[in-house]
Formats: C-alpha cells, sequence, structure tokens
C-alpha cells in the first residue's frame, strides 16, 4: 500500500481495531467447535451471562463444556451456526479495560444449506488488558441480551 | 497487545477507522431510542433523504422527531429494530469531507425474539469533520436506497 | 479527530484494516455489476473455486465473464444480491501474503424490496500484496464453502 505521513490516530482507533480482530478470531474458534482455544479468549475466571442461565457460566473450563455441548447438539440437528459482531461501540475505561457494546446476530444454516436468521442480541462485553494474547485481549465478562421488546439505552 | 514497528497506515486508513467508529456508536444511538443524541451525530443542517420521504428531513430537531416517532410506532407494535452498516467504503474527498458508500441492513426483532431480514439498502453519506466529537466526524448528507430492482453502479 | 500521542499498531492491525477496505470496495463493485473492476481485484492469474464448480475459475477474463453473467440472470430475474464479508480473520504469512478466512452472507431482495437471507458461506483467501492498488492488495486465489452440515476447523 501507498506510504504516506502518519495519520493522526488516536488510542480509540487502535483500541477499536484491535478489538475487531479478537471477535473475529473469536467467533472462528467458536463456530467450528474449537471450544478450548474459543475458552481461552476469556480471562481464567471470566464470565459468561444470559437470560436463559440459572448462574453465570464461569470460567475457561465450564465455557469450554458448554460450548462442546452446544456444538454437540448442532452437530446431531445437522445445524450449522454462525456469529456476527458488528456495530461494535469500543470504549476505554480509565482502569485500562475497554467496554464494549455490539450486536450479535446468530446465522442457523440447515444441512440442505438453507440459512435464516436465528437470533439478534445486545453483547456488552468488559475486555481486560492481555499483552501476550494475538489480539491483546481477554473477555473478563460478557452479558448477552436477546432482542426482544424494544430496549431503553 | 504486542508492540512492534509503527507501521505504513495511509490516511485512508485512519479514515476508515474513524468512520467505523462513528456509525457504531450511531447506529447503538439510533437503535436505542437516544434520539437527540443521534440526532447531533448530524451536522446541524444535515439532511436524510430516502424515495419514500416527500422532502429531504433538514436539521437535527426535525431528524430527532422523526426517530422519537418511528421509536415510539415500533414501542408501540412490540417490534425491535438493529441497524447495521457493512461494506463501509470511504474515500476522502479534496474538501476533507468523506464520501462513503455502505450498505445497511435492518433486522426487526418480534416481542417473542424472532429475528427476521427487514430492509436492506444502499446508504450514501457526505461526512464532514468535526474535531470535537467524539469520532471527529458529523454526517453533511444522507441519501438511502432501499434495494429491489438490480442497480446500476 | 482529536490528536493523541501515536499508539502501538502492530504489523497486524494495519493489515487487517487494508484488507477491510479492500474487501468494502471488492463488494460494491461485485453488486453493483461492474464486473471488470472486480475482475481487476484479482492477481491476473487469480482463481476462485467453489464447489459447484468444475473447476477453478482462473484469470481476470473468466472471473469478468463469470460476475457479468450471473448479474445478467439476475437482472432478469428481478433480483438483487447483496455481499456481506464478516469476522474477517486476516493473518500475515512469512512470504508477504495475508491469509483471510472470514463468513461471507449475501441477501437476495426481490423486486418488491424484500429482503431474504440466501447463503452463507466459509471464505478462504489468500492475497497478495501490490503496493499500486488502492489498498495494496490482490486476490490470489479464494475458496468458497457454502455452509451446510457443521464444519470442523
Amino acid at each position: 500500500m501507498a506510504m504516506t505521513a502518519l495519520p493522526e490516530i488516536t488510542d480509540t482507533s487502535a483500541l477499536y481495531l484491535s478489538v475487531q480482530q479478537f471477535y473475529a478470531r473469536h467467533m472462528h474458534l467458536l463456530d467450528s467447535g474449537r471450544a478450548r482455544e474459543w475458552a481461552d479468549t476469556f480471562a481464567p475466571d471470566g464470565t459468561f451471562t444470559a437470560p436463559g442461565l440459572d448462574a453465570p457460566v464461569r470460567g475457561r473450563e465450564a465455557l469450554a463444556t458448554a460450548v462442546e455441548q452446544t456444538h454437540a447438539r448442532l452437530a446431531a440437528s445437522g445445524e450449522t451456526h454462525r456469529h456476527w459482531h458488528g456495530m461494535v461501540w469500543a470504549t476505554p475505561a480509565a482502569d485500562g479495560t475497554a467496554h464494549v457494546k455490539c450486536y450479535g446476530m446468530v446465522i442457523a444454516v440447515t444441512a440442505d444449506g438453507t440459512p435464516r436468521l436465528h437470533r439478534h442480541c445486545l453483547c456488552e462485553d468488559v475486555l481486560v488488558p492481555a499483552p501476550a494474547e494475538p489480539e491483546g485481549w481477554l473477555v473478563q465478562s460478557r452479558h448477552v441480551t436477546p432482542d426482544a421488546a424494544p430496549a431503553g439505552h
């Protein structure tokens, strides 16, 4: 690509870009059933909270197990699920974490290749800096709120 | 994240990134009914043009009112709308503005949580630099063209 | 936008951003029927491989012809197709190429404006550096795998 003068880039921009990269890898791991590698993109004590759960799923072992079960169930049903994150709104917090609010879309594809829009949700993550990780982040906490009635802010 | 030598980044890249950030916040404000804050992401005399409108909606007051009405109507119907921008193609113009051509997808979710693909459109924005704004941009004009018959370029 | 100290940006980040820009333009060219310009975003001997094809489509002439035929067929049927790439996972290779794994979604819009989710696939590209190109890349090879049964990694 052409070399030009270095642009004005804000710290927020670098944050935003690394978060996008993080989610891309994160979702490929999830959807291809690489449950252990996916769980390793959470902090060791990371949590996943959603309305359908009795309690948050906490820690990599529990996260991996949950995804393995889901993937086995999908395989048995002949469906593939694909997760997209979009409209990723990332805000740096004073403590070095990143607060992300984004949309999550789940596309289900049946065995004959027919896709359908399966779920849409609001996803709120707190990401913690992890310099040793490929993109520099781990998920400390995730709150998923499936869309239904119109939400406030 | 790992520190390495600064890469070759073009001005276009910085532009592209800040525009993505701008749209993320813009859509969260829109879809959560924060109509006044959303309208403030337009220039004071910003315009919104779409085929179904008798005339362009012009100015923050009119833009906010239009979104408030839409949000109230959706709330009454029990539906949530979620707007995604994608394939954001941003080109810097000589006058400092950014000319953006992107896809817009509206996902509607009924009260029982069932999502459907509601609309797909082409969105053409002219963004003006606004250094005091969080991402550095405001919408000067937006033209929305819903997809129907195959379009030329 | 605000000027701050230059952030830590990795080479991977610059790669990721230019690849995103590349795909945005690439898809607008494809979907608006600018077949020759789209074909020019492939390397001269670039290839396109998909399960439904007897052999890979190879070279710009063949790529452009294939897209012209598809676009004419869609125009006759009154449908518009829109391609979205998402969850773009780009990895630099030692030889200077970029290996990309991403999701591809095709949205079909009928003449009356009704959109539907038409296809979902996994897209694997090898991009080669092309400093003279707007975003610095050309597609050397593309493998498209439509989603059906759950895939391994």
